[in-house]
């Protein structure tokens, strides 16, 4: 099933994905508020039941999508987490070693936009970036979550762009900064559940720039797998279902090309991975 | 006015200190259901005049306290913000610089605990240092705040402990991980409105490790300013009411000293600033 959380006539709900349309789960489920809530309660398992005799409220192309999570109490993003982007990172003269450990920062639910949503450039810089990386969404909670058990505590998968502003990011060694400008991160366009996406498996992530694609790569490229990331940030703090990992990007970032290139306004930029979609989101400049 | 969170007869509430006791403004007030609605309300300021006439219902040493505000939307701590601490990572052989820009990382609200709660040492790692610091409340929201306007948008003040699990925040150059252990960060004992603090006045800031004083400095020695600090900030995302800014420690730090020293099951770690009061939390292990 593909879960989402979208505005519907000026109120914001969640539903699930039917053909080319949504359904509003929302409201025929008001005992979840949120489709935070409606994770955590563990009925998204039956989501396919729940959608049965539900109207298609809407299409698509009509709706305005939010996050998939609109307000994730925690996104916990890693940072250098593919071979290939830390080979380019060294090409670039970058200094850096690879950690032992995730190396990790997080991110604020501000940061984020949905799916066809403005990416917005902010005033400060034009450093803009892209990234292309899985969004794992966390369903079942916990803390010392051993890595075995890791996947059972994924409730699904969603694409993410973790825009960047290069500038601010290397303001100081701390990159949240520069991670973390209003409506900078795509994350949608919704999330796929965990039954339909073997564990493990390496999926194609593609991200592109008007049309030219400007990353190609697969998540078996990942240094630390999704079980490490789990264990590690639940070694830290209890995960709450609806938090989100978002696991990093592979090579291709637009400051290590030459010369560096960002995204503009007028851009669009997408991100797709195999078995979850498109994120789309154009680029706008800070009103 | 202090204004504080707490729990009473089993009940998450808000109220206010008077004398040695508190009342209970959530129960008067109940249109704000935390003390972030309060402040976002704009209301805390009359604050003298909603405790007239309420009874004190328990006596401060009965209450169980939670973080000044227990659920921030946004924590955000600035590093390296004292000379004086500068000066000792230097000597403690780290090399680093100083920014030309603030440097901050984010904490989750999860790693927070109230004043005379256990800030807890995990099970991984014996380097649980203390971090005395003061800490901003935002009361007025905004983006792009300017220097100027900075302290307009400043509710009040607070002691914080900045609990860091040194060995997770050297994992990696990110140090997101060490500072954010589940109930590490100690936030209270209340936040001390702005109107009884001159702006930029600089305030003696003592931490103490089973009552020997182990940093002792002033709010004058920080590098960036509180007007920069929310002027940075608020350029990156848009600052919201209870948003708290945590703003760095000065020398003194455990991991700095020679040998190093750490909190340990059974110590009792305090941070008392000027004109606000001390935030006492005992230490013990991970359950």
């Amino acid at each position: 099933m593909k879960l989402l959380s979208f505005v519907h006539q000026g109120r914001e709900t969640w539903g699930a994905v039917v053909g080319d349309g949504v359904v509003d789960l929302g409201k025929a489920r008001p005992q979840h508020a949120s489709l935070a809530d409606y994770i955590a309660s563990g009925e998204y398992t039956q989501a396919a039941q729940h959608v049965e005799g539900l109207p298609v409220v809407a299409k698509l192309a009509d709706i305005r999508f939010l996050p998939v999570i609109p307000r994730s109490e925690k996104i916990i993003c890693a940072v250098r987490n593919y071979m290939d982007h830390h080979q380019e990172v060294l090409a670039a003269g970058m200094q850096r070693e690879l950690s032992e450990q995730p190396p990790i920062f997080l991110r604020v639910w501000r940061s984020q936009c949905g799916h066809n949503e403005p990416i917005v450039r902010p005033h400060v810089s034009e450093s803009l970036d892209w990234e292309g990386e899985l969004a794992v969404i966390i369903g079942k909670g916990g803390r010392n979550i051993a890595e075995a058990d890791a996947f059972d505590h994924v409730a699904g998968y969603a694409c993410y762009n973790d825009g960047s502003v290069r500038e601010w990011q290397f303001h100081a060694k701390q990159i949240a900064s520069g991670k973390n400008f209003e409506s900078t991160g795509g994350f949608g366009p919704w999330m796929v559940t965990a039954d339909e996406i073997e564990p493990g498996r390496p999926l194609k992530l593609e991200t592109r720039l008007n049309g030219e694609v400007v990353q190609s790569s697969h998540t078996g490229h990942m240094i630390f797998s999704i079980p490490k990331l789990i264990n590690y940030a639940s070694t830290i703090f209890t995960l709450t279902p609806g938090d989100v990992i978002a696991t990093g990007t592979p090579a291709g970032v637009g400051w290590s090309k030459k010369p560096p290139r960002f995204m503009k306004p007028g851009d669009v930029c997408e991100v797709e991975i195999e078995g979850i979609g498109v994120l789309r989101n154009p680029i706008v400049q800070q009103a």
